[in-house]
């Protein structure tokens, strides 16, 4: 099994976080999302301890909402003890709905809009991540208006390639998101924000990049992070007191990925940063880091109900379920891989070559190429492995497809915590 | 001007269905999504005459409405008297919901549930267009139940390469759709089907990709299904009263597009039908066809507010807009292309390379690649064009952004079709 949160009982049927998967698609229908929380805390608890190891315990492990985000699960992060980045005022409403600490959120974004700005500033929150220009006097006047000053780090884009997916990469030169040191403009940006009087620049941020399983990518960011923070220390004798190294660390979605260990990567990032800031004759800044796929992807699973078996003779085996690219698109934009088990016979040998095809009217609608799989027939739940992050999040109506529900297990408990869309829930606005 | 409904007024302004687009995305917000509702019904016209000059008025062309779904143009669609195909049971919902007559609909899908085969049963449709086995027994099952005959069409996989995008190709021996004519699939259908007594087959239907330009993959596909007619009538005895040959008829998103005329089309598949059913002595079919990018695709464009223009020295130029690939996944699926346009000062030319970035948190999150762009500045609306099919349907809430509001145009009056998503309304079923 993929992950320890996946088993196979005594009936043949597969669990996760112990439940038999086989009744919870029966009692609440598929496809259905489920969340394993006591992984969401597991993984939580290790990031926090790992961090606060290496890096202190005035260091702030972040939880970057956007990877799954839905009104429970920020409720878990809060009693971790995480704070959280979000990416819009949609993920912050959602933080606030259930009493997150506005004070423990970093807000993210390439171009947050006049109405997200003010909606943040008038909820306190605890810091902006500012991207651009227009960001940093936007936001200095409405912080003026509001005779506040607000907490902020600058976003770079640090030069880096983490050799991942290109859709995922955010840490080159070329990006659109941040400034970058080698043009000038992020010192540019600094000497400006430090004449805002509204203005607190606590620091600077960078986001390398998605699915990472070493330390280079991290610590060549930060070389450069500290570099830039040696030449403003110099230039405008201002000191950097936070540093945001963004988020990244790989999971495992198939068996060919590696493992990453967060202690062995946060050791040797904390390692090398100690060198490096030494190196510099720096303050030691405080880290900051935002993982949103560690926290969130093993900690989910989607189950399916196999419509149809078709074998197409010659050609390919198509395994025909109920949702698809509206309820996970990774496969259709990204060519994603990920596990798939027959729940109903989960004891059962990977046989044949076959393909999972989605329900949506679309070739690009599969959950993957063809690979070697379980059989199946149809009325067998196929569950996906690792889905808790990207899935959810980036689900459409497309097909005027419902949204699955969320199913929540915790010691044995399970509970809805997300309803499944209605047919009137789709049409309700409009007219 | 890529179609006929743009153009520039006095102010500078760029119209749309000669409405001022920097006025309504003032009054509404943006993004905001446009609907030309005369140019949905010029397209109409122009597809229902043709496909009747040429086909007869028994010949019947229907919308594919997974292009473009909402209650209104349902209304639409039914006033100017076409029939529509859906892919689920979200669609028949809609369709249903503002009284569009359930006779004239056909119900494709190739992993229709069992709920919506007999929520489709319960409503009366006119048509199913069966996939596989498990569906045409299931089928028959519930029609016995309630002791109707139900119309069905087979859905072939033709064999035919119609050189598109892979994403959209659907007509391929190898496909998740329909059963294929050269493994004698497509034959075992047919006897079982009209051994159910449940069931009546009236024809065959399929459907070979998107944006198409030319009449051969619809006359080659239509050789293949009247050589599999020839057989069927040979070796059964029976006759297929109806063939469907999908739609995919091309659309003009660029420039460098070709322009298809659908007369031209038409009149080229017609007298190469009319040839090859003689030849084979075929009694001579209803045909139908199944347009929806072609009535949708160039009645829609998008506004968004250019939030920051961020030129990263020496590299790229980026537009960054309040809306992306939540609102518009096209480029990020498929390397979609599209025409932007400054609609806040229409008249100035193309300058400079630059990428249209949206407001997700993630590099793929971009609605071009580097292309020459008319000169932004914060503040500015963008409007894309021909954005009406496969942009509202595949909108998700990626990030937690809120769907945009859908305004329709007609006869200069406009009106709110789609209310703007809320906050509210995206947690509004978390629990």
């Amino acid at each position: 099994m993929i992950h320890n949160n996946i088993s196979v009982l005594d009936n043949g049927h597969l669990a996760f976080a112990d439940a038999d998967v086989v009744e919870l698609a029966k009692k609440y229908g598929t496809p259905l999302y489920l969340i394993d929380e006591n992984k969401i805390r597991e993984n939580c608890r290790k990031y926090k301890s790992t961090v606060e190891k290496y890096f202190g315990s005035e260091s702030l492990p972040l939880y970057a909402s956007k990877a799954l985000c839905y009104k429970d699960i920020y409720r878990i992060i809060n009693s971790e003890g995480l704070g959280i980045d979000v990416v819009s005022g949609g993920e912050l409403y959602t933080a606030l709905s259930v009493g997150f600490p506005a004070e423990k959120v970093y807000f993210h974004g390439n171009n947050k809009t006049e109405f997200e700005i003010t909606y943040a500033l008038d909820n306190n929150i605890g810091c902006f991540v500012v991207d651009n220009f227009d960001e940093l006097y936007f936001l200095n006047d409405e912080a003026a208006k509001r005779g506040v000053v607000q907490n902020i780090l600058l976003r770079l884009s640090p030069g880096i390639d983490p050799h991942t997916h290109r859709a995922v990469v955010t840490g080159n030169v070329d990006s659109k998101f941040g400034l970058p040191i080698e043009t000038g403009q992020a010192f540019e940006f600094v000497s400006a924000a430090l004449n805002c009087k509204n203005i607190n620049l606590e620091g600077i941020h960078c986001h390398i990049g998605s699915q990472i399983f070493d330390k280079y990518p991290f610590t060549d960011a930060a070389k450069n992070m500290l570099d830039f923070a040696l030449l403003v220390k110099n230039e405008l004798g201002y000191s950097f007191k936070k540093i945001n190294l963004g988020g990244g660390i790989g999971v495992r979605y198939v068996e060919s990925d590696s493992k990453s260990d967060i202690d062995e990567i946060m050791c040797e990032i904390k390692n090398e940063l100690d060198e490096l800031v030494s190196e510099r004759g720096l303050d030691k800044p405080i880290f900051l880091f935002e993982m949103g796929r560690y926290i969130a992807a093993n900690a989910g699973m989607t189950l399916y109900t196999v419509g149809s078996v078709k074998e197409i003779k010659g050609y390919k085996k198509y395994v025909c379920i109920d949702g698809g690219m509206c309820d996970n698109p990774r496969f259709a934009l990204y060519q994603s891989k990920y596990t798939f088990y027959n729940a109903s016979n989960a004891n059962s040998e990977p046989e044949e070559l076959g393909t999972i095809a989605g329900r949506c009217c679309e070739s690009g609608d599969v959950l993957s190429d063809e690979i070697k799989l379980q059989n199946f027939s149809r009325g067998d739940i196929l569950a996906v492995a690792v889905t808790g992050a990207y899935n959810y999040a980036m689900s459409s109506n497309y097909n005027r497809v419902p949204k699955p529900a969320m199913v929540s297990i915790s010691n044995g408990n399970e509970r809805l915590v997300v309803k499944r869309q209605t047919y009137e829930d789709i049409i309700a606005n409009e007219i």
